[in-house]
């Protein structure tokens, strides 16, 4: 399977291979998907589940005329395959390779970067008004995994497509999890529709338009049973998406390319927004997936044999989950809410414990936060963990939710500045700037996970929105090269020289390390180092009176620059001796060497800028 | 009407009061309502509605105990009045006075801060959901407009209340309009269930645990027919809500306070999360607001005899659609978007010219950014108009769907800067710093009609993130007391006597008017103006150059002060001889003159600090 490919156009091919090839090639991409993955890492079993779906979405479509969005984007490698990118695709996830997601730069087939839940439908939807505007027949196919639907943009797009006559067509992959179990309504009620046997019955006659009617008819009179019964299966309206005024078809075998390109193309006869509700085994084709799809959602690289083995190490999100946990057995108000992000964040190990306590929202942020105010209200002490890259969603409800209610509420932020291989998408890296704009909230940024305990213990007692942001991974032990003093009070480590630098470095976070090789590297400089513990906000004058004596403060800050630590202190402290260094744009995937690299986050280039000053 | 009132217990009372009494009560409220609206403008139509509702919730519920959640707050004036701010109420949104919307700071009663849409859901959940843990038998109800149900919060919320056992109702309030008409798949629903016989049929015996069964069987047995009717009509189980898990009741009479309170009682026996669909009439008792329930939803203050009076005159938001209508007549690309505020921001007038090219997404403001980045995608130009605090939802979508797909969109903030009367919710002095830390964002600010005309064009040829604000109101003409020179490159206005000035006042906006009045005033400090039309990203070298010969520089901005404008001149130019004057928290309600002496934005103020300096 390894062999180097003959240049092939698949894309054109596709369309025309018959049964067996198009069976033949499903393997051959899930082989390479699976190689692929074992060798970089990534996303595998919702791939493996999409295989057959994609395949009959580019036979039946004509893509990129036709335009293919990819909701999350953790589903796309067949896609990427398909569409000229088989020959490069070992470089999945690695620095200048093939991203993990959809991405416009990589492909025209590529339409929109995806990386968060949500947002599919409404892109696609406007892309299809776009096309009746300018008079064109091409479709648009929004492709949503059921664990989506749990967000609220889905429903805000599903709503404005009610009765648009539009060549648009909402594809629900249903493989009944998002990354780990799905929660909440809609759930049971797709558990309805697989179940129940009301929904296998063939509806005659409740489609004003529906035109496939005479195809069912001559596709019968072949005696072909097993289509008859397939059809009985699929064609059946169903209520949720046709009180919001759409067509509905399904459920049908996303597995199954024949049968679902069968429905594919009845879809495309419809004048008006389409819901085709297909269901895929996640995982698929390869069986330690298939018996584990949480396990095989997101990996590292593993051996394709052996499977992935458990991890286990320590890091800052299983830590925070076992402080945590710990915290509430001696304090029955605290309550852990999650978005759809349990084993992530590692608040797993507290469901485990207080499962009382413990609240899944689904992939819905922003509910999160304004469920968790609610329960702040009423006495508890809500600690909500997310994604810094999800927690852009909750801007407006710790706004107005939180920080205008006078509410406390701890925020916990998991990967936090630069995050390995998942690219432009997933990096943590605008929390600091956007969040310190809300009145009357902390943020802390732990080195260690003692500090971490801390900043649980502190924040889950402030009075305020309190956040607490740290890295993906585990922590840097290293001893400082500069004897460092704690002050309680002002929550930093300052270094015993700092009365007689030349120079300060101002950092926090797993910078702390970078710092201090630094310093030692430019011992005859006689740096000292400031490293905040609490990193809003700042005391500035006594910043101020620390630093006087010094002639540059260096800020290494692991964060975009604008609005940024190193800004605001700039802005505060003298902004002639004050250089920052932090991140000025966008961040593409790679391994986080090959990326803090690229943000010049090494000794050698901060010693360069520092020689400079 | 008018007379002073007796201390009077209302929450009380009302317990204990017949159906007369009730109705009287009714009567009154609305009466106070009016005159208060009348006096000093604020919601009217929606909380006529509401006085019905509002008396039946009370004496069913036990507030503050029970909690009762106003989505919005708009409909909250007979809650107040009947919660002991009767005396007050005549001070509706005047400064130190009532609130418009629900403010914890008033009241027990007032469980949150409400203003943004589709948040009370969530909130409501988070409280009952603490009440379990606690223990307790407290009631937590949400009340939603109908309109509110296009926001995709309330989905989530309602998702994550499938087949809880929680003291939890949400009670629908369907004027079936949300501030004008709504839109969307729901609202085809929700006219279905109004016009459908088929849901008038009381099913029987569906609900497992439905108790209500025999009551019904002892008022049928009392022969009183018209209950027979209204139990046929209300308790009937629906499909949308029932499919997410959820017990349906409705629809009901919200403005019948007896029929209410019947259903709100049976609702309180419910053991799992309940929806109650009512209907109220907006405007109630007004003749007035029932006939145009649009033009009397946010008045100002009016003659209650006579009725709004059509005002006419123009403001930024009816400059902006006139404007953009006139753009799109030459570029066919041009397309409109808004989240439910076609009046508010102007756009009505692009609605009416273009269609085909508008669209109102209902409140949802995520979507209608992803929605118009699709547009995008396709080649059209999107343009889309919100309020700046409403605007405070979309950072991610601005980020993820338009940033890092390095598309062109424009954002035009309406309601920028301090708002009158609405108060904390509403004032918008966020979207500078928030928006500023999007890679590759371009934000302006125009002073009059005929700069914004200029933004416009220029923003909708733009190929980024284009944001143009402006604040309520219309332009202020005035003759600045010092020549300023236009200098088209750098889209900034200088005054002419920069090189020799002591000191340099930095500003944009309406801001604009003051700094020239302070200069006048200061004639003998020789003070240059320096204002801003692109307002980021700055040339900081060149405002170097220009400000070198100045001892100090003065940033006036009707902005948040962290992350502002202040902050990065104070960053990239001198911090030492920077001083920034911007606001530093929360704005309460008061007049534009009130809240504008609050933050200190009057000449008096300003002359003392400069004379500080």
């Amino acid at each position: 399977m390894d062999e180097k490919q003959e240049k092939r156009n698949l894309l054109k091919e596709i369309k025309t291979m018959d049964k067996k090839a198009l069976g033949a090639l499903a393997d051959e991409l899930r082989e390479k998907i699976i190689k692929a993955v074992a060798k970089n890492g990534g996303h595998l079993a919702s791939n493996l589940g999409m295989v057959e779906a994609t395949i009959a979405l580019h036979k039946v479509f004509d893509s990129p005329n036709d335009k293919i969005i990819f909701d999350v984007g953790h589903q796309c490698y067949a896609h990427k395959l398909i569409t000229g990118r088989e020959d490069s695709f070992d470089t999945l996830r690695q620095s200048g390779g093939i991203s993990g997601f959809t991405n416009r730069k990589e492909s025209e087939h590529d339409i929109l970067n995806e990386g968060h839940s949500g947002t599919a439908l409404s892109g696609a939807l406007g892309i299809a008004e776009a096309n009746k505007i300018k008079g064109n027949n091409n479709y648009t196919v929004a492709v949503v995994g059921d664990g989506s639907l749990t967000n609220g943009m889905v429903y805000e797009a599903l709503n404005n497509c009610a009765e648009k006559k539009l060549k648009l067509i909402l594809l629900i992959n249903d493989n009944e999890m998002s990354i780990s179990k799905n929660v909440g309504g809609l759930d049971r009620y797709f558990s309805k529709i697989r179940v129940s046997n009301k929904y296998f019955r063939l509806k005659r006659g409740v489609d004003k338009g529906l035109s496939f009617i005479p195809l069912i008819g001559k596709l019968l009179a072949r005696g072909a049973r097993a289509i008859k019964d397939f059809f009985k299966r699929v064609f059946v309206r169903e209520n949720f998406f046709e009180d919001l005024g759409l067509i509905y078809i399904g459920p049908v075998d996303g597995n199954n390319i024949e049968k679902l390109s069968i429905v594919l193309n009845e879809a495309k006869k419809r004048e008006t927004c389409t819901v085709i509700h297909m269901q895929t085994k996640k995982g698929k084709g390869y069986e330690l997936a298939e018996k584990e799809p949480d396990k095989y959602h997101g990996v590292g690289s593993f051996d394709a044999e052996r499977g992935v083995e458990s991890v286990g190490g320590e890091c800052f999100s299983s830590h925070m989950g076992n402080t945590l946990s710990k915290l509430a057995e001696k304090d029955d108000k605290i309550c852990a809410i999650t978005a759809a992000m349990a084993q992530g964040t590692g608040l797993d190990i507290f469901e485990g414990e207080h499962p009382e306590r413990f609240f899944d929202v689904g992939i819905a942020e922003e509910h999160a936060i304004t469920f968790a105010s609610g329960l702040s209200v009423n006495g508890m002490k809500s600690v909500v963990a997310l994604y810094s890259t999800f927690a852009q969603r909750v801007y407006d409800q710790l706004m107005h939710d939180v920080a205008i209610q006078g509410l406390p509420l701890t925020l916990l932020l998991d990967r936090c500045g630069l995050v390995a291989n998942d690219g432009i998408t997933h990096q943590g890296i605008f929390d600091y700037p956007v969040f310190t704009t809300i009145p009357n909230t902390k943020i802390y940024a732990p080195e260690t996970y003692s500090e971490l305990d801390n900043m649980l213990s502190r924040s889950i007692n402030d009075t305020c929105l309190s956040i607490v942001r740290y890295p993906r991974g585990s922590e840097k032990t290293y001893t400082p090269h500069v004897k460092m003093e704690y002050n309680e009070e002002k929550m930093w480590y300052v270094s015993d020289n700092i009365d007689k630098a030349q120079g300060v470095i101002i950092t926090y976070g797993r910078m702390g390390a970078l710092a201090s090789d630094v310093v030692e590297k430019l011992k005859d400089k006689n740096i000292a180092i400031i490293r905040l513990l609490k990193i809003f906000p700042i005391d500035y004058s006594e910043l101020r009176a620390l630093t006087a004596n010094a002639k540059w403060i260096y800020v290494l800050e692991e964060s975009f620059k604008t609005g940024g630590l190193g800004e605001k202190l700039s802005a505060n402290l003298d902004s002639t001796r004050v250089r920052v260094h932090a991140i000025e744009d966008f961040v593409e995937h790679g391994s986080l060497e090959s990326i803090m690299k690229a943000c010049k986050f090494t000794t050698e280039d901060i010693i360069e800028e520092i020689n400079k000053i």
